[in-house]
C-alpha cells in the first residue's frame, strides 16, 4: 500500500469506529491525530472523574490512554481489540486539567500487538505510561456504506 | 489490633473514601462489600460505557476494579493510592449486563502492596483479572469528623 | 476425564517436558508437584545467580517463576508456551537460600490462561509475585513414546 | 553536570557493577554500550538455555532484559534495583542464536523510574519487549576505589 494510502486508510478507519464510540464520546475526548499505527486523544478531567480530594480517579486516566491505543491498532482496516494492557501511574490530574494521550505502535506480530502510550500534562509532563496488548480479529472495520 | 476492631477501621475508611469518590458515584458503583484487605464493588453497563457494537469499553471495566483495589487497600487507615497496574481482558460484557468485582490483597511489604481483582458477570463468568501495585501515603484517612 | 486421569495425564506431561528442559535442570530446580493446573518447583541460590552483593538476579526468581508457570500450564496434554509475564519484587534472595515457586491457574479462555506464581524462601516469606499469560499451540505434548 | 561528566559516570557506574556481577558473567552477556539511562547488553544462547526443542528458555531472554535494564537504571551515581518488570514474548530464540538487548529510559519520577528495553536477534527482528519499573535506593554506587 502505499503512504497515503495508509494514512487515508487509517483515517477512514478512526472516523468509523469515533462514530459508534458512546464512551469515548460521552467521556468529551477529542481524536487530535492517527496515523498507521499512531493516535493521539485529548481530554479535560471533569467533576464527575474526580474524587473528593479533586485527583482525577485513575480509570479516566486508563480511558483516554486505552482510547488511543484502540484507534492505533485500528488503523490498519481489521477490527482489533485490546487483550490486556500495564499502567504506572506518574503524577496525578486534578480538575480542570487538559490531558493529551499519544499512542504508538511498538511492534507487530501474527495478530499480536505491543502500543505504548504516555499521558501527558498540556504542559508535556508525564501522567501516565501505558502498555497495550492489541489482539486482530481479522473482520474488516470499513463496511461499503463508509465513505467511498 | 482485635479482628472486630480491623473490620470496624475499614468500613470507616471505605465510608469515608465514598462520600469523597465522586467518580464512583458518577459510574453508578455500589460499595457491597469491604474487610481489612478486601473489596467488593458492584456495577451495570449503562450505555454512555459502550461503544458502537453495545460492548463495554475496556475502560469502565478497569474502572470497576480499579475501585474495588482502591477500597481494599484503603482498609487500614493510611491513605493509599494506586502506583499502577495490569489488567487481561478475558471476555466482553455488554449494554445492562450486571459486574461484580472482588479485590483480595495478596501481599503488603514496606509500604507496597498488590491486590487481585477479579471482574465477573452476575453468572461468575470472569470479565477481566486486573492485579494492581499500591502504594501508602501514610497520612490518616479518617479525620475526628468521620464518625466516633 | 476423569480426576484421577487428569492428574496421571499431568504428571505425564510434566515427566516428557522436565525430560527435554535442560534450562531447568541445568539451574538446579527440582520439579516437587504437579497437577491441572499447578505446579511447585524448589531451586537453591548458587553463587553463579548472584551479584557482587550477593543478592539473587531477578531473571533467576522469573526463572524458577517460569518454570513453575510452564510446568503449571502444559497439564492437559496440549503443548502451551507463554505469551508473556509481569513479575513484582518483593523481597531480596541470597546466596544459598532455597525457593519454592507455586503456580496456581486463575483462569483458562480460549486458547489463553493466567497462572500466578508465587516465589517464597523457606520460611513462607514471598520474595516474588508474578502472574503469567499462556497461549496454547494445540499440538500434543505427549507422544506415542511417552509411557503407556 | 555536563555531558561528557555524565557519559564518564554512566561509564565508571557500569565498571564497578558488571565487576561484581557473576550472574551476567556466567550467562555469557557482553555489555556493548551505556550512557546516561540507556544500556546494550548482547548474548549467545547457549545449550543449558534450551529446552528439548532447542528454543531458549523464556527466563533468558528475561534475563539479558532484565541486565541491560539494570546497567541503564544504575548510570545516574545511586544504587537502583528492579521493583518489578512486564515482558511480551514476541518469537523464539534458538540454540546458538545472537541477542541483543537495548535498554532506554522512558521517565523517572521521584525514586521511580521505567525503562523499556526491547531484546532483538542480530538481524533486528524482535524477540521480547520488556518494561522495568525501578526504585532508587539512594546510596552511592562508586566508592573511593572505583577508579579516580
Amino acid at each position: 500500500m502505499a503512504p497515503d494510502d495508509a494514512v487515508e486508510l487509517a483515517r477512514r478507519c478512526a472516523a468509523a469506529l469515533w462514530a459508534g464510540d458512546r464512551a469515548s464520546q460521552a467521556l468529551g475526548m477529542r481524536l487530535e491525530h492517527v496515523a498507521p499505527g499512531r493516535a493521539t486523544i485529548a481530554m479535560r478531567v471533569r467533576d464527575d472523574m474526580v474524587n473528593g480530594h479533586g485527583v482525577c480517579h485513575g480509570a479516566f486516566l486508563v480511558a483516554i490512554a486505552d482510547s488511543a491505543f484502540a484507534f492505533a491498532c485500528n488503523t490498519y482496516g481489521e477490527a482489533t481489540v485490546a487483550a490486556g494492557l500495564e499502567v504506572t501511574f506518574v503524577t496525578s490530574a486534578r480538575l480542570g486539567d487538559d490531558l493529551v494521550a499519544e499512542a504508538r505502535e511498538r511492534v507487530r506480530y501474527g495478530r499480536s500487538g505491543l502500543y505504548d502510550v504516555t499521558v501527558r500534562h498540556i504542559d508535556g509532563r508525564v501522567v501516565a505510561e501505558l502498555r497495550g496488548r492489541s489482539y486482530c480479529l481479522g473482520r474488516p472495520i470499513l463496511t461499503a456504506t463508509d465513505g467511498s
